[in-house]
């Protein structure tokens, strides 16, 4: 059988990372020759989880057409999120949680999406529909990503299905959900080390939202004020990044996972949207949307209903 | 719990209008409020499973916004294959086997997608995953669903899950697939009471190839000379059809399901492409393609070389 890579969004975070990992490991069980590859650097909050489940990073590829003909995709389908050259490759499968979009094949393919939390939360259900057991390292991953896209279970993107599942995964893993994730969470949300630019690609993802190119960029944090003190260097960053990318709009959500609130900054010709979609007032290109921690489910939708 | 409805395609086929019936009646034993509708007239072949299995047709219906928020789509996810007014509500569910192409949401949905023949053999395992018995009709209607899109399992897409399935499905239905399947196939082939123009619609679909406007349509016969017999007629057509739709090259596709070869007529600028694709010479825009029978596995991907 011909080898074939899976992978997970560019600026991965936890569920991508980790989903790549799992996904290519129920692969081999089920005899098929998958290697989990990522497409940047692994986050401190991912290192957090692959160092206490003793696990290794998949290898990181700049591109796949020079290795396989064929791939799987987790936790993303559209293509700018991807491989830069996935266009030169045949997707056979996605297992996702997002939106479609950008997305077109050739021929007939498995798609799995579920509106849920996370694509761990699909994958632990694949591992018990083949009939297959689940390690310790294995049901920590998966658990770090439930924790992780759903901050905690705080997220309103989280189902009640994610939190049936993130239990019998702690069971497994051996962890205490609240603790552990509150640990891995807080080790993702150092940014003392962090510059600017690298605040702003840490969880970046770009959209078509009409004819408008939109780049919204997530960080999660303890302290707000912490990252509001660097607002001018924020700020010149991301007009660097809108310039460069010829982006329409910029929002760089600063995500508090103790209140579950966010700060965000809007920059771009478009920026007045953010004010429509949110209801808000933008002042100095900064607003608070209070009960707003996911992209996917409070950011990306409104936006889109204004730009779209 | 709002109200849904579940559709397939345009020109709806047995796969779609029966898997629409029957993810309808799996939706109401989950308890929720899904009807089925269907965006056109039921064609012979169709009318003969219903009859068979005593089951209505759907109601018919020309939009969707007008009466839900949200639907399902089944056996189809391409925008220009759906409602009209498919754009203005929010597809929360596909159910399909085809590439994902010309689809998009704004949020996530549950979207499941195999590389099976059919969208039947999908629901078929639903059933199972949810623990739900299937009734004597609702098996006849899966079976024939597999009939029409496998024709009776000669066609290069049905895959070793259909036929497992259908064997399944056979003893539930209580009809032997072989007999019933052939008798379900010839009514459909009976197209004495057909115009030309309503031979070319009955099962067209139009693609882009390279530069070029391609339409390709498809009709089943146990009996090819007597279609070929109104050829001074059905030439007419497909030129004024070619005309006014400024196609580069119109194939009509006989398909006989007792010998499983097609007879093609072609006609356009690009008429040489059938000749280079095929290996034959086009005798009065008319040629054999032995062993031909699936327009998207046989016809679409070699046309596809030669003009792409």
């Amino acid at each position: 059988m011909t080898k074939k890579l899976v992978f997970g969004h560019k600026n991965p975070d936890t569920d991508t990372i980790c989903s790549a990992i799992v996904y290519a490991e129920l692969k081999h069980k089920l005899g098929e020759d998958v290697e989990a590859v990522r497409l940047g650097e692994v986050n401190s909050e991912t290192q957090y989880a692959l160092d206490y489940f003793n696990v290794d990073a998949p290898r990181q590829v700049q591109t796949v057409s020079n290795e396989v003909e064929q791939v799987i995709l987790v936790d993303h389908n559209e293509r700018q999120q991807s491989a830069e050259d996935i266009d030169d490759v045949q997707v056979t499968e996605v297992i996702d949680h997002h939106r479609i979009a950008n997305f077109e094949t050739n021929g007939p393919l498995y798609y799995r999406a579920e509106p849920v939390g996370c694509t761990a939360t699909i994958l632990t259900k694949m591992f018990k529909e083949k009939g297959q057991d689940i390690s310790k390292s294995t049901a920590g991953l998966l658990l770090s990503s439930i924790i992780s896209d759903s901050l905690l279970f705080k997220s309103p993107t989280c189902t009640d299905e994610d939190v049936e599942i993130a239990k019998e995964l702690e069971a497994i893993a051996q962890v205490e959900a609240e603790v552990y994730g509150l640990d891995m969470l807080k080790a993702g949300a150092d940014i003392s080390d962090s510059t600017a630019e690298e605040l702003l690609s840490l969880d970046a993802k770009e959209f078509s939202m009409g004819d408008s190119k939109v780049e919204i960029a997530q960080v999660n944090t303890v302290d707000t004020e912490e990252v509001l003190q660097r607002k001018a260097e924020l700020t010149k960053a991301i007009h660097e990044t809108v310039s460069s990318k010829s982006l329409d709009l910029f929002v760089f959500v600063i995500t508090d996972i103790l209140t579950n609130d966010s700060t965000v900054i809007a920059i771009g010709d478009q920026s007045n949207a953010v004010n429509q979609a949110f209801g808000v007032e933008l002042t100095d290109n900064q607003a608070v949307l209070n009960g707003v921690v996911s992209r996917k489910k409070q950011i990306v939708p409104p936006l889109n209903e204004q730009l779209g």
